[in-house]
């Protein structure tokens, strides 16, 4: 018997929109291999909110935001609340995916919407980091207080299963160290500036792409990867850190002639997130680095995204991952669902 | 407040008291942050079976395994009987840990074990690939059937959690196509003859080192990696393939001179396990195989294993993992069971 689960999805961007193209065609899968039907009770972008407990079709409600309607014109807008407002006013839903874009300075209109889900019950797939990186403790004791969800694998490096790794493979280690390339953003446009492409050009492309985050400067100041720093330093290595404790260092200062000059030594610069042992807790950086160019993060090219984790109990662990559309890191917030319902 | 889990470990070989050393420094961080105690209630080893319900010390028990002491001269040593026999006359116990060296040909003592655990509803969590191998569509029936848990992360590549992220990571994907390095032995081998050491003295290091399987020829001759291929296939393929449908290869046919003219060329020989798309399953390989040496698994060197994944949802991902001893694989035991338990 399928079970189904009333879905909040807020926010329409790339990843929002990829999400319903992965219903469109899975929706057979999930219903045969995992008894889940996700029926899309709410939208919501930045023009507003929508609530069809019939339903809103993926593929039309895609097709639609794709031909520039906002949410504001479909059936069901209700003028004037955010989602945060729509979820107090009990909207009637099982499940929230918060996939609206990153604000550090107030994390909303995310972190009003998941609060008041966790409040009331309802469990949060988040692929926004902003209301984790400024509120991990009280989200984390929201969703365990009132038995709610709170699932994130998509925050930290696209589908590469990161999150989950710490939480459920790596039990019981002591994390000695661990360091990665977690911008696919800044790690494409390091590699087209050691090739000589000038920096704007390098950012063009990748915003031609759009990968690039809303505000870029989040990619190439560093903030991206410093994000999903303390989002890895809260979940699995038992730190509460905020971005205040990350030293953070972005791409902007480098120059092509430097990549180049590494590259003639065999070395490569990357935007390196590192985490080591300071203490009682971790010293945690993001910063420019330059590596030998046989090593693994050296070896994370382009597009691509990766992290090694060194630990007493599990050895060595690389894991990198090749996504290049923001597919992956949609069907992440999927596989963070089915696993939280089935 | 903590859970008392009673556990069945069978198999005192390196993994087996490899799991006993992990007890004996993780015990307060298990119970703290887990709420778990595993209590060693039944050891058991190629010299019979041994249940003392109050529990065997893990250090106390290690040391005298190393010291030469067989479990029948342990005390409650319960002559006569396999653990299997344990198992079906109500050892009382919530965990099977299965260790116990693989078995091509009947998987016992393993699979007798593991059946009548699972058919008591008793969890199971296993290093050994045997009972898998053998009957995996049958087990993973008992434990569904009788509510039983059944986890083997430990089976595949030692503690690189391929078996978890291909269950619970890869929800809903369409696997195009895998590949792998899967067994370290017989990589480390390779690595030594591509330096030009004779394949005797390769392999006769690497059984020094305690990482070869019992039986070596396991390792060299293809049928470890192919034991792994089954399982990957069985769990996260949707194929329920056995060892006859995989086309294996082992690297006993291959000199030192092959290696180095690989070399020459800049590519590398590697024991590839493959799955491709073929009609509605995968074709199931196992060969020596020369790859561009720039290539991820051309790089999984000596001691390290391997995998890529590439799926249509999740994009490429590529895991490996340096090990050298068998603690990770040990580690990988008590996180299923964790994760079984928590």
């Amino acid at each position: 018997m399928t079970k189904e689960i009333r879905t909040a999805l807020i926010g329409l961007g790339n990843v929002g929109r990829s999400f319903l193209t992965i219903l469109e065609s899975k929706q057979g899968r999930l219903a045969e291999q995992y008894g889940l039907a996700f029926r899309i009770v709410c939208v919501a972008d930045s023009s507003g909110v929508a609530v069809n407990p019939g339903g809103y079709e993926p593929g039309a409600t895609r097709r639609a935001k794709e031909n520039g309607v906002p949410v504001r014109r479909l059936a069901g807008y209700w003028p004037g609340v955010t989602p945060g407002d729509a979820l107090a006013a009990d909207l009637e839903c099982d499940l929230v995916l918060e996939a609206s874009p990153v604000n550090l300075k107030s994390g909303e209109p995310g972190l009003s919407a998941v609060r008041m889900a966790l409040m009331r019950g309802v469990s949060v797939v988040l692929a926004n980091k902003g209301p984790l990186v400024l509120a991990f403790p009280e989200l984390k004791r929201l969703a365990r207080e009132n038995g709610a969800g709170l699932a994130y694998s998509a925050t930290v490096c696209g589908a590469l299963p990161v999150v989950n790794v710490g939480t459920r493979d790596l039990i019981a280690a002591d994390i000695q160290a661990l360091r990665g390339i977690f911008n696919s953003t800044s790690n494409f446009i390091l590699g087209e500036m050691a090739a000589g492409k000038p920096y704007v050009d390098a950012l063009a492309e990748a915003q031609r792409r759009g990968l690039a985050e809303t505000d870029p400067s989040l990619d190439v100041e560093g903030w991206d990867t410093a994000n999903k720093l303390v989002i890895i330093a809260n979940t699995f290595l038992g730190v509460e850190a905020t971005l205040a404790d990350v030293a953070v260092q972005g791409i902007t200062g480098l120059a092509a002639a430097d990549l180049q000059a590494a590259q003639r030594k065999g070395h490569v610069i990357k935007l390196i997130a590192s985490a080591t042992r300071a203490g009682d807790g971790y010293a945690l950086s993001v910063a420019p680095t330059e590596l030998d160019g046989d090593e693994f993060l050296a070896r994370c090219a382009g597009w691509e995204m990766g992290i090694e984790i060194h630990s007493d109990l599990y050895g060595s662990m690389y894991f990198k991952d090749l996504e290049g559309n923001p597919l992956p890191t949609a069907a992440a917030m999927l596989r963070d669902a089915v696993n939280l319902f089935m």
